[in-house]
């Protein structure tokens, strides 16, 4: 469990772990009201905007890795779907409107109880600006990633992948397991 | 918002909803410390167990739905893959061991917060059996399968794509959204 619950939300009681009847994982159960509080993976969408050969990133101005490059994405909200959060998202770190294209890798990230979701997306008209989240946003070539200062180890690989697929003229979608090593910047 | 929150989780007091420092998404804060809570969409993930001409069904014992037919699926649970909730899932259900071939369908359930992310999966031996959530598991060709009598209409979907993949030969994974219209059982 990744999150310590101590009281209920429902009731205000005390809780305590136990495995509740016909299940076989520990939950916080409510010692009045019976109230079983699951905790879940959260999803993470976003994308990789492209223009012609370059992609976007933006530079993080709020914590963790103020300052370090990521690619604009953030936990989908109740009532979304997967392709308006990367939108929205886009959208609040760049000031930026994309066409999603296509969806590329989702990469699990079990050891945080996270997901990532990053799709391909296309930029139409290269408007983009900084925001209350991004100090700076820019569009890249390939050799211009900042490989060194990217904020985080699945913003990388999802990079390395995308370049990889660039190269083939092929990105066929894929979802696939980070451990925590796995993922650590090389 | 779902679920109400009344009481903070960490210290039980009070909360109430406001849009917090450079959010855009009302959150329940808790009026004594602070803490926010926030609310996110849970992932459901299963396959569609195939041996030779057939797929496996299981028939619900629990509710919602006892009684109808569905393909084994449950929520991803915190500290797993997205397989290994779909194998997990599909042995609690059915006491089947299976072999993940492939994502097939990501469909946005945004009208309830959920998503299905739904795989192929090959049946290698065909051993299964009844448990405490399945009255009945058992192998269907295409023409047996109950239409009528399918738990939610997530999984006629998801069936229905399949077999028309089948036809095909082809099953490229695709993310697809799902209204509440658009789901109903037709």
């Amino acid at each position: 469990m990744d999150k310590t619950v101590q009281y209920c939300s429902t009731c205000g009681a005390d809780v305590e772990k136990g495995i509740p009847p016909g299940d076989d994982h520990p939950r916080y159960i409510c010692t009045a009201c019976g109230c079983i509080h699951y905790q879940n993976p959260k999803l993470v969408v976003g994308c990789i905007p492209e223009y012609e050969d370059r992609i976007l990133l933006c530079r993080r101005d709020i914590e963790p890795r103020r300052g370090k490059w990521t690619l604009p994405a953030g936990f989908l909200e109740n009532g979304e779907s997967v392709r308006e959060g990367a939108l929205r998202e886009t959208y609040e770190e760049a000031r930026l409107r994309v066409e999603i294209i296509a969806p590329f890798r989702l990469f699990d990230l079990a050891f945080v109880n996270q997901l990532y979701l990053m799709f391909r997306a296309s930029i139409t008209v290269p408007e983009f600006g900084p925001t209350h989240e991004s100090s700076e946003v820019r569009l890249f070539f390939e050799k211009e990633i900042p490989w060194d200062d990217i904020a985080f180890p699945v913003i990388a690989k999802t990079l390395q992948h995308y370049f990889s697929g660039r190269v083939k003229g092929q990105f066929p979608f894929q979802s696939l397991e980070l451990s925590e090593s796995s993922s650590a910047i090389t």
